[in-house]
C-alpha cells in the first residue's frame, strides 16, 4: 500500500470481492459482499431522509435531448458525458434520448405541471437510482460509467427554506459519513468554478483518503430560481402572486465506498467500521473436528444473534487461511474458539483495526462484544481524524505550497482573493484544486496565496480524486 | 368502473397519485404514494429472499450487443424491443450496447468467470433494478417501456437443485401476493409457447383482474444448461470431472401494482391492503376548530403510531374532502374524531372495503384496530377469491369456450392436447391465451377442447393484460 496505492486500491476492491469489472468499459458489477456494505449505507441514509420528511420516487431513465437543454450551464457541464440512446428494436428514434447523468431536468419538468400553489410547497423527494456518464478513465467505486446515488430534489416557496434544506442535507451527509462510516470531513462551500452546473451555490463534505489525496464525498446544491425560470415552476403566492419556486439537489454515491476503503484499509485489505459493516464479528472455530467444538460455535453464534451481525464460518478450509480472509474483507472483529476455550469457558476476540488479542469469559461476552465493536468504531474515527489533521498544512505562499505537496500532499490551508484566474494557476502549477471554502474560517494571512492582493477567504486545496 | 374499465384505471392511477406520465413513450414517474407501496412490497420480498440464503447486487444497465446474442432463443425473444445506445458524449461506439431488458447474459457472463468448483455453488443472487423494453402500446405499471423489478439469477450443481429452486420462488410469489397483497392467484407452469425466451420450463402465478381478464403476476424460470452451455458456466464436481451448472432466473415487477389496483379496487378509487398499505389508518379530526379537538386526535395519533402505520390529516379542508381523498388513496381504515366522541370517550372507524362504521370505546381501540385491520385483509383476499372461483369457468368444446368468452370472461378450464396448432387456435378464434398449466390437476374431459384428439393435460385459458 505504502509503495503503489493505486495497485492497492485495485488489488483489494478485488480480492475483498467488492466488485468485479462490468463488460462495458468502466462499468462495474458490485459482488455480494460490497453490495451489502452499499445497502447498510443506503438504510441509514434512507432512514434520515424520512425522518427529515422527504419521499422517495422513481422518474424515468431517459431524458429527450430537447429536456436536457433547456437550462444552458446544466447542458453545458452535463453533455460531454451522456450515453445517447438512439434506436428503439429497429426504429430509429425521432428525437435521442440522454440515459440520465443526473435527474434535474425530468424532476422540473414534474414541478412545473404539478406545482400550482403555496399549498403545494414544499416538494422533498428522493429517489435512489443509478445514472450514467461516459467517463474517459475510470476505476471501481471512484470514477464509473454507470454508478448508483440518491440524489434528492426539492422545491421550496422561499430562498431562506432552500437554503436551510441545502446545509440540513449537507449536514445529514456529513453525520452520516462520520459517525456510522467513521470518516471525518470538512464541510464548506465549493467555488464557483467548482460547483455544480446549473447551482448558484454547492456545499460539499469533503474527506481525505490515507494517500494524502481529497474525495468530494457528498454534495449538496442550492439552485436559486436559475432552473425554475428555464422550467416555468411558479407557485401561487398566499396573496395570489405568482412566484418562482427556489430549489435544492443534493446526492451521494457509490463513490464512497472508495472513501470506505482508501481510508480505513491496510496491508492485510479492508476495514469496515462495525456500524456498517455486514457482519461485525465472524466465528472461526479452531480444531473444529474436536468433539463439541462446531455445536458450541453454532450455539455461541445463536446466542450472539440478536445482539450484534455475527456469522460463522465452518467450511473445512484451515483456520490460517479463514482468519486471512476475514482480514482482506475487514470484518471488525473474530472470535476464536476451540477446545481449550471451552474447557475454560472462554473466547479469544481479534480486533481488525489493531490485530490486538483479548480473552473473554463467556458470561462476559455479551456486555463485552457490543463493547468492543464501539471501541473499533471510534478508534477508526479518531485514527482518521488524527491522519487528516497530521495532513492539514498552511501555505502563505506558492513556494510552502509547492513543497508541502511535494512532501506529503494532504490538505493544504491557504487564503484566497476570490479570483478564478489563481484558481485555475494553482490547478496549472500544482495539480491541488479548491476543495472547499471551510464554513469554519480562520485568517491564516492577509494576502492570497496566489497572487498576493487582498485575500477574501480561507480555502482548503489539495489533490483529488 | 363497470361502464368503462380502461378509463377507471387510468383516473385511478393519476388521481390517486400513483404515477405520472414520463416525457418518453411509455415510461412513468412513480410518484410518493405509489413509490410508497412499491416499497412494502419490495422490503417483503426482499426479506424473504435473504430468509432463503440470497444476497443481492448490482449488475451493469449496458449489454454489448455481441453477448446478448450469445443465446439465440433469448435474443430472438428480446431484440425487437431493445433501447440501444450507439454514442458515448461525442463518440460514436465501436459497439451498440443494448440498455438491459433482463440481465441473464450479464448473470451468466459474471457465472463463467467466477465459478470453479462445487464449492461456489450455489449462487444465489438477486437485484432490484430497472429494466427497458421498447413497447409499442404501454400503459402505466402494467406494460412500461422501463419498469422497476427484481431479477433473481441462481446457478446450481444439479437439474434437481435448479428445479427445488424454480419452486421455492413461486411459492414464495405465491405467498407474498396472497398473504401481503391479498391477491389469489393459480400456480402453475406455462406451455412451451408462452415460456420465457432461452428457458427449459417457466412457472408463472396468475392473477384477475375485476374485468375478468388475467395477469401475469410473476414468473421462475428453469434454464437447465442452456445457458451454461452458451456461456460454457461450468465447475469441477467432487470427483473432479467438468460439469455445466443448472441455472434459474425469476421475477417480479411494478406490474403487480396494476394488479393491486384491478383487484381491490372499486367506483370511489384504490382499496390497499392494511399489509403493504402505506397508512393503515387515517385519523380525520371533525370540527377541527372546536376545542380540544386537534390536541386530542395528535394526541390519539401518538398513542396509536407503534401499533399500526397512522396518519393525520389536520389541514383545513373539509372533513368531507379528506374523506374523498382517503378513500380514492384506498387508506384501509379511517378514524373520525370529533367534539361528540371525545365528549363520549369513543372515534368512529370507518372501513374502506365495506364502508361500514363502528363505534370504538378509546379504552379498546389499541385492541379493535389491528384487528379490524386483519378483518380487512382477510376479507380483501376473500372477496377476490370468491370472484376468481366465480369467473373460472368449465368448457370442453369451442362453442363452450366462445360463450363463455362473450358472456363474462374470466379464466376457462379446458383440456388441451398439448399441441401448439391448438393454442395458435384458440387464441387466433378467441384472443384467448394459454395462462397456465396448473400444478393441481383435474381431468373434466377425456379430448382437447380444440381438435377433439386425445387431452394431455388441463389448462387455464383467459384474455389477458
Amino acid at each position: 500500500m505504502e509503495d503503489d496505492f493505486s495497485q492497492w486500491y485495485t488489488d483489494v476492491v478485488k480480492q475483498a470481492e467488492l466488485v468485479d469489472y462490468g463488460q462495458v468499459r468502466g462499468t462495474m458489477i458490485i459482488r455480494p459482499y460490497g453490495f451489502a456494505i452499499w445497502e447498510n449505507i443506503r438504510d441509514v441514509l434512507d432512514k434520515k431522509f424520512k425522518e427529515t420528511g422527504h419521499t422517495n420516487v422513481a422518474f424515468p431513465l431517459f431524458i429527450p435531448e430537447s429536456l436536457l437543454q433547456k437550462e444552458k450551464d446544466h447542458v453545458e457541464g452535463f453533455a460531454p458525458e451522456v450515453a445517447w440512446v438512439t434506436h428503439g428494436g429497429d426504429e430509429e428514434l425521432v428525437e435521442r434520448l440522454a440515459v440520465r447523468p443526473t435527474s434535474e431536468v425530468l424532476f422540473c419538468d414534474y414541478y412545473s405541471k404539478n406545482i400550482h400553489s403555496y399549498r403545494d410547497l414544499p416538494k422533498l423527494y428522493n429517489q435512489w437510482g443509478n445514472v450514467v456518464r461516459w467517463e474517459k478513465t475510470t476505476r471501481p467505486f471512484l470514477r464509473s460509467s454507470e454508478f448508483h446515488w440518491q440524489e434528492g430534489h426539492t422545491a421550496h416557496a422561499t430562498d431562506e427554506e432552500a437554503s436551510q434544506e441545502t446545509e440540513r442535507m449537507l449536514s445529514i451527509y456529513a453525520d452520516v459519513v462520520e459517525k456510522y462510516l467513521a470518516i471525518p470531513v470538512l464541510k464548506g462551500r465549493k467555488t464557483d468554478k467548482e460547483k455544480f452546473a446549473g447551482a448558484k451555490y454547492t456545499l460539499t463534505i469533503e474527506s481525505l483518503m490515507h494517500d494524502g489525496k481529497a474525495l468530494q464525498s457528498g454534495t449538496s446544491h442550492h439552485f436559486g430560481t436559475g432552473f425554475a425560470e428555464a422550467f416555468d415552476i411558479t407557485y401561487l403566492d398566499e396573496n395570489g402572486d405568482s412566484q418562482y419556486v427556489h430549489q435544492t439537489s443534493w446526492g451521494l454515491s457509490t463513490r464512497i465506498m472508495g472513501a470506505l476503503i482508501m481510508v480505513h484499509g491496510d496491508n492485510h485489505g479492508l476495514v469496515i467500521p462495525p456500524r456498517i459493516a455486514p457482519t461485525q464479528a465472524m466465528i472461526v472455530p479452531i480444531a473444529q473436528h474436536k468433539e463439541g467444538v462446531l455445536d458450541k460455535t453454532y450455539h455461541l453464534r445463536d446466542q450472539l444473534k440478536d445482539l450484534v451481525r455475527v456469522d460463522i464460518d465452518a467450511s473445512d478450509k484451515m483456520p490460517g487461511w479463514k482468519f486471512n480472509e476475514y482480514e482482506m474483507k475487514g470484518i471488525p472483529v473474530r472470535i476464536e474458539m476451540g477446545p481449550k476455550d471451552i474447557e475454560k469457558e472462554q473466547v479469544v476476540l481479534v480486533r481488525r483495526d489493531t490485530g490486538k488479542k483479548e480473552f473473554v469469559i463467556l458470561a462476559e461476552l455479551p456486555t463485552r462484544l457490543p463493547a468492543l465493536l464501539e471501541e473499533v468504531q471510534t478508534n477508526l474515527y479518531n485514527r482518521a481524524k488524527a491522519h487528516l489533521l497530521e495532513k492539514t498544512n498552511v501555505a502563505t505562499n506558492m513556494d510552502e505550497f509547492a513543497t508541502i505537496l511535494e512532501e506529503q500532499t494532504g490538505f493544504i490551508k491557504a487564503m484566497w482573493c476570490g479570483d478564478i484566474a489563481c484558481e485555475e494557476k494553482i490547478k496549472e502549477d500544482t495539480l491541488a484544486t479548491s476543495r472547499c471554502i471551510p464554513f469554519e474560517q480562520e485568517k491564516i494571512a492577509d494576502t492570497c496565496v496566489c497572487c498576493g492582493k487582498e485575500a477574501k477567504e480561507l480555502v482548503y486545496w489539495a489533490k483529488a480524486y
